[in-house]
């Protein structure tokens, strides 16, 4: 009764999703992990007990003992292996983002309404982020008032790859985009993108959008902020704000200084939060009804990040236009 | 092979066991909970999917489906529970205080040192908080030098029932006893307890412990502190100072002030350090290694509670002299 | 041999100068103030000691008794004022904004050039507030390398008049336009202004600066947060960010929560820059040397708001051309 | 009709004060500042413009142009001057100890008593620190019940001089001893004080009070905490806790760390308070009614600090009695 998960690709977070699936995941197991490198795939399959290894990502979704799939592999291949598992009929959480254009986001959420159950869930794990969701409950719960400003801040300490200012919106501002819809709970009508036209290749880039109930977002990403890992956001209502826990760690006093840490990547931040997605997620295929980010909630995140680069490379506000969302 | 998990008390904490066993411990299951308010044990067996729920709790020892136990039941039972766990070669992790005599606990310790194979792990919690763990690494890595006072404040919002003054140090302040040993890798040699002549039933008590490497640890109790759970440490060394992660939430900026809140009790606080510790255990149950205290932590924390309540009801200092350890 | 100070209006600030000239300024003092309202004038007069009590604003100017003046009367005075001063030879300190137009800001840079002497000094008392100054000369000292971003919240409880989008720009975020051209050291080339569409009258308004040096301003203006007066700053830079000092005063736990008071306007969060601004300014009289902001500071900050407040109603990035400055 | 204050002493203290009063002391000057040291009286004369450089210190106070005395010499001369103040018939703020001895204490409470006229304020210099007095006001307010505990926290970076134990208590703890009565508005009855047998030369050094109102008064004093000027206080009442404004500068984010700076000295952090303390004591002048402390308070600092010193080496509680006070 033990559901058996597949996870396609071993490189930071498929690896890192393996090792949840052992320490935290009761009720489910890790059936078979898959990578074009092998020995990477092996090494994570020792890791977490994965029951098998695999070469061909197909070959994961289509496996008997494989219930469910996550695909954690290079953007470029994600439409793909969501489609194979649509058709397949298994649940599936891919990584953000759904797929890199609108057209394939389009095309998984046309399969899965033709299908007419839900079986994709995107991983947009600030979702369960414990002080996002005390965040929403503070806002839903009305003291404050209407939501009217999100500052958000998002700063990567070096980026991964050789670097282009699209990316901090398509990799890392996208999370903002998502984060922010969630919360105020309103689309996006406009966006108004900046960078400083001296600045070095890419930091910062500050992104401003509008929603149809007239709040404001302000979000500032950094790819190579250099001192640390660090994610804030305030939400200002009429009548209040909230800020997010900072989640520091322990205080030193030192040599003149009191000190708290920064980690170096994201993973320490959101740790629980990707154990409480997974969690989630397995409830939610017992149940046939999920908590995380839609098929629609992935098209739409990808609509919206690209709204922003042109707007950032015509200098001018963007009006943003959804597409129709099947019934 | 996943392993049968019996629950003995389905009271605050062992129905909060029970929950962590479903949702967080994969390896392992629920075989049977019992209580002696047989209401209570359903209504828990219901919550976390208990396979069995039990009146006697001997039973629960002696069920061949069970195989390691947790002692969540009232102080007065945890001796007789433990022994019956030893006798049956099954492990045990018990709630604190592991026994509330000092006979009871060398009791225990005897035999299990006859056995020659550990079973038993006491359940400071605190010992698997993030926030302690790093502490620890802090000083063990040497940077701050020396460790000299360690400061710890443990703050209760109201009793939970008719109070006495030696019932905070049995029961609250014995957290700390536990803790700053296992910090500072030192026995105590003397206790000086303090409280107001002229105070209202209990609060504050103040403890002053000497460890045998000269470190000072100064622990504040208060049962009845009105505003919230509150537990704090600061960890004063030769050359700086380690500060608890204050751990708080989301700050609210309305009406005048900026706020974080405070929970009513302990469980937000250390509901992370209980699931470690449970992962921990059937991790050490697998392996024969525990990282939790062990029998003879137990003893020791039972002993030096103790000791400061002779403190507190001599108003003199007393010194500690601890059993001989069995090989 | 004490300097005689009149000051020229008696409202909030004005009567405010005068306390801080009586309490804080020794080698000067008090010697004549006016007010259009001659009840409040005298109620300032007697509270602080004032010599004198005139009607007319330019007789504080003529009088043989002041030997410097202080301009704290409605905005459309001020160039009148300081022009007076300036006829008269006398040092005089102007409230922000030195004038409401750009014509009269060049007026009086003008006059004081023909002078060849410094006699103004522009009220924009945050260059004297120890936090801005410390940032400033942690920029400067370079460990963090060049400045890239500087974000700006700028928060006030609720409007003191009907409150048109303008003067949040040119009452409130003027403030955050002088102090970051001054932290950065560089003048504006560009503006965009944003706000939402759909906003209640006013808030918030964001506005997003760029320097000659290739550095971003983001400020963020409420007139109505409501919650509390609330300024903060900080300072990107390459290696690191500076963030101001909260400035907060004791914490309260108190019914489930810990807070902090925010005050109701920005006079206790700027007490001390008030305080320091004065006694510098006092010395720079005996000096000849100002370390305030001069006329030509005046005359930018009253430039950058006007093409702040054009970007607003175009919705168009604004580029931004000062005037020639005379030598 | 300005107040000619003459100084005593030109150290770290005498110098400061002789800034304090060219810099913030409206309506008084330096009349004369004298020092054992010439050169060392000769430096801070010109800094600060003394009008007179005196080697007696007894002339200091005898000079007709001095109309107040501020005695910041060594405390063993002390009590000799500030007689000399009471014979003349001037006002002396004396730096505390008021005595080192609980004799001289009382000979210049009696001479004070015996002129029927209040002459002298002692520098404890803390009642005039905002958070203190926030503190206070906040205690007295009533809102939070009264108060039960007050910990208090003082630390210095290093010692200034050979250094033994009971110099903790005279020189630092004794500003603790003299806050908490102040702020608790009750004597002390008992004191407890630890330390550990295995210390390095003095630190840290525990001292737990209990006033007559039943509060507990808990200290701890370093003398070499190495990392930084640290002080801080908690009152906790019955129904919550104030904690003293942090007073910490710009944060930095800068290397994987977060952090606040410390000043080496107590300087920074009580540079306010000196400065209100001046101005007090010189509007108490003129008004014949002084805020500061009194020769009692100074007394009675002393009388505790040598009970305390008393505890430390018998390792015993000791009962506090104090002396009868003059009406």
């Amino acid at each position: 009764m033990s559901l058996g998960i597949g996870i396609i690709g071993a490189g930071i977070m498929g690896a890192d999703h393996a090792r949840t699936v052992a320490r935290h995941l009761p009720g489910a197991h890790l059936a078979a992990i898959s990578d074009l490198d092998a020995a990477r795939a092996n090494k994570a399959a020792m890791e977490s007990g994965a029951r098998k290894v695999l070469g061909d990502p197909f070959a994961v979704v289509a496996d008997p003992s494989v219930d469910a799939v996550i695909v954690a592999s290079p953007d470029a291949t994600h439409a793909a292996l969501v489609l194979a598992c649509l058709q397949a009929g298994k649940p599936v959480l891919c990584e953000k983002p759904l797929a890199a254009t609108v057209e394939e986001c389009l095309a998984i959420v046309a399969a899965e309404a033709k299908l007419g159950k839900t079986l994709v869930q995107v991983g947009f794990m600030r979702r369960f982020d414990p002080a996002y969701v005390e965040m929403k409950a503070t806002l839903d719960g009305g003291t404050l008032g209407a939501a009217v400003l999100l500052h958000c801040v998002h700063r990567n300490v070096s980026p991964a790859y050789a670097f282009e200012p699209f990316m901090a919106i398509a990799n890392s501002a996208v999370h903002e985009i998502d984060i922010a819809r969630w919360l105020l709970g309103s689309d996006y009508v406009r966006a108004i993108v900046t960078r400083s036209r001296k600045a070095r290749p890419a930091d910062p880039i500050l992104l401003t959008l509008e929603t149809a109930s007239g709040a404001l977002v302000s979000i500032e990403v950094f790819i190579n902020a250099g001192y640390g890992y660090d994610v804030r956001g305030e939400l200002v209502c009429e009548q209040g704000t909230v800020t997010l826990a900072p989640g520091l760690g322990n205080a030193i006093r030192h040599a003149r200084t009191d000190s708290f840490g920064f980690a170096a990547d994201w993973r320490p931040r959101f740790a629980e939060a990707y154990r409480l997605e997974l969690q989630s997620w397995v409830r939610g295929i017992g149940g046939g009804q999920y908590e995380g980010a839609s098929a629609w909630d992935g098209y739409v995140a990808t609509e919206v990040a690209i709204a922003c680069v042109r707007a950032l490379d015509t200098g001018a506000p963007v009006e943003i236009q959804l597409a129709e969302r099947p019934a």
